[in-house]
């Protein structure tokens, strides 16, 4: 037999025991289980709709091992457009703005551009002008304000002006222009092992500089439309060279192009919003695995832009078309999300 | 007072809850130190020379948060050559034994090649003659055997090629011809938070059905001579062709510009073995970061070739004279590694 102080003893024993057992099943409990059994629900900002649905259901399949949609980690591949699926596009390209603003700011230097087209439509603010220069123009315009310099010094111009620009509807910096579903739906991916990369029509040293700030994803991920780079000494010091030369579109038949070039693998996700992005999304579900894709359908003119076939910028006319029949998921921005934009309430 | 058995009652309470204490301790440390503490010594194929040294003091002191040589996880890029940094290049470049199989069994559809150079020195095996044939040869050969089929029936070709194809010297499987210690330096810097890419004159679709396997690299972190590539429907099947064309040649003043484009970040550790990563060593070790560069010497003709400034194959002749003035390491294969290859007793 005890007496009372020895109960008393054995308790305070058995309470420490007890506890650090405790302890130590919460530790073993969070070592071997997924985070995700503690983690707030995916995709918050997605309502309930089939949209979220079939993105989840995706997901599952595909971490499901020993069933009939399992991909091997090594497999998951996602690519996402960027203008118009991961930011806004409207009233025109993010990086546009950047031209006319490098434009504005290199006019002192070139008083030739007053007279000279696309130039001087850009300097008197006269968008349309602009348009009706053409490709031709555009290319003198991205070549005039993208070359020239080093990437190191392409990379700081980038870097100074996503600090201080504004979007010319929301008053918002560029950078928080970003849609929160997406930016949810890439973090989803990758806690369930996806590799996630941009394969963008964009500026693939435009986007560098804040893509791991905006979405995580880092400049090695990152795919788009290049322009000729030579390496050279200056002063003995290697530098790479900017030069006004375009190398590569990855738009369209060239974003499979890119995704090959870059990635080597098929991806087995997509996601993009125009038909420029019709082919990879070809690609990304004519593989031997059943790959999903989705396009972020732009119906929310409260919130964002309503637009689809007749934009000039993220024209989404024959993947609307052929959405269906593919079996390609189309997302109804005003439906499917409860929210669009951070700052929103 | 307690009796005996309580005594042992008390015991054995102590003893399990003393267990369950060095249980969770092990456990939590388990958790909280980081993996090397409990692993072998790093680089066991180096031997205790200055060049294991150098690179380890360089990872300690890139590590070392506070230190002054502390790099950031994300700016931990290090880039390697592959022919003769990662795997042997002798007798002669692996990429050319599988361009010189690839004409012999394509010979039969092509009667005109017996009469044809480069193609009839490849059939009557004179390599003296191949190499005669110079750079416009090459590149017939190449583009005769490396184009004109989809991606992922060269993916199958280059796949097959390395089960089979066996070292002219050696007689072991290629892909047995790879340097143990530097295959345990890749894993040594991915232990310290580097990411390992592949930086070659190489094709781009040679090395990447094997690098995850021969290297833990996967296929988005291998960067190589391209030929350009068409995306195409056929018979309503999204494909990629392989045409004979010639995009980018990975090599030399090329290294730097592809890195730039496919990586987007300056590497801070470089590895290479001849004047083809000059610039590349130059780049590496000319940013803000004090970036290491180290060239594989060839100077052990017992357990693999010695050569430097007159072979075909990887020619060591400018990097090896600046190389102490620029503080690069220059690794004694001979007197560095006590292994060359795995097969080595």
């Amino acid at each position: 037999m005890t007496n009372k102080q020895d109960i008393r003893s054995d308790d305070i024993r058995s309470i420490v025991c007890a506890s650090i057992l405790v302890a130590l099943v919460l530790v073993l409990a969070s070592a071997f289980f997924p985070r995700k059994v503690f983690a707030q629900p995916a995709l918050p900002s997605w309502n309930d709709t089939a949209a979220k649905s079939r993105i989840v259901d995706f997901v599952k399949a595909t971490t499901t091992e020993g069933g009939e949609g399992y991909v091997a980690p090594e497999d998951r591949i996602a690519v996402f457009d960027n203008d118009g699926t991961l930011w806004s596009e409207q009233p025109y390209y993010f990086q546009l703005g950047f031209v006319l603003d490098r434009v504005k700011a290199l006019a002192p230097q070139h008083p030739e551009w007053k007279e000279k087209e696309p130039f001087k439509s850009v300097l008197s603010g006269d968008l349309a002008g602009v348009a009706k220069s053409g490709e031709l123009g555009l290319v003198d315009l991205v070549t005039s304000t993208h070359a020239g310099m080093t990437t190191d010094d392409f990379n700081r111009l980038v870097t100074d002006w996503f600090a201080t620009a504004r979007h010319p509807k929301t008053g918002k910096p560029f950078e928080e222009m970003t849609f929160v579903p997406m930016v949810e739906l890439l973090q989803y991916l990758r806690a369930n092992g996806f590799k996630t990369f941009i394969v963008s029509g964009g500026g693939i040293e435009f986007m560098r500089p804040v893509t791991e700030k905006l979405y995580g994803i880092p400049p090695e991920q990152v795919i788009g439309s290049t322009i000729t780079t030579q390496y050279a000494l200056v002063d003995d010091v290697p530098s790479l060279r900017r030069l006004p030369k375009i190398d590569f579109i990855d738009d369209g038949a060239g974003k499979p192009v890119g995704i090959n070039q870059f990635i080597g693998r098929r991806p087995i996700f997509v996601a993009g919003n125009s038909d420029g992005d019709y082919e990879m999304a070809r690609w990304t579900t004519g593989g031997k695995h059943h790959g999903f894709a989705m396009f972020v359908h732009h119906t929310d003119d409260v919130r964002e832009y309503a637009y689809d076939r007749k934009s000039p910028f993220g024209r989404l006319d024959k993947a609307l078309d052929e959405a269906a029949r593919r079996n390609w998921l189309v997302v109804d921005m005003k439906a499917d999300w409860n929210r669009v934009y951070a700052f929103d309430k």
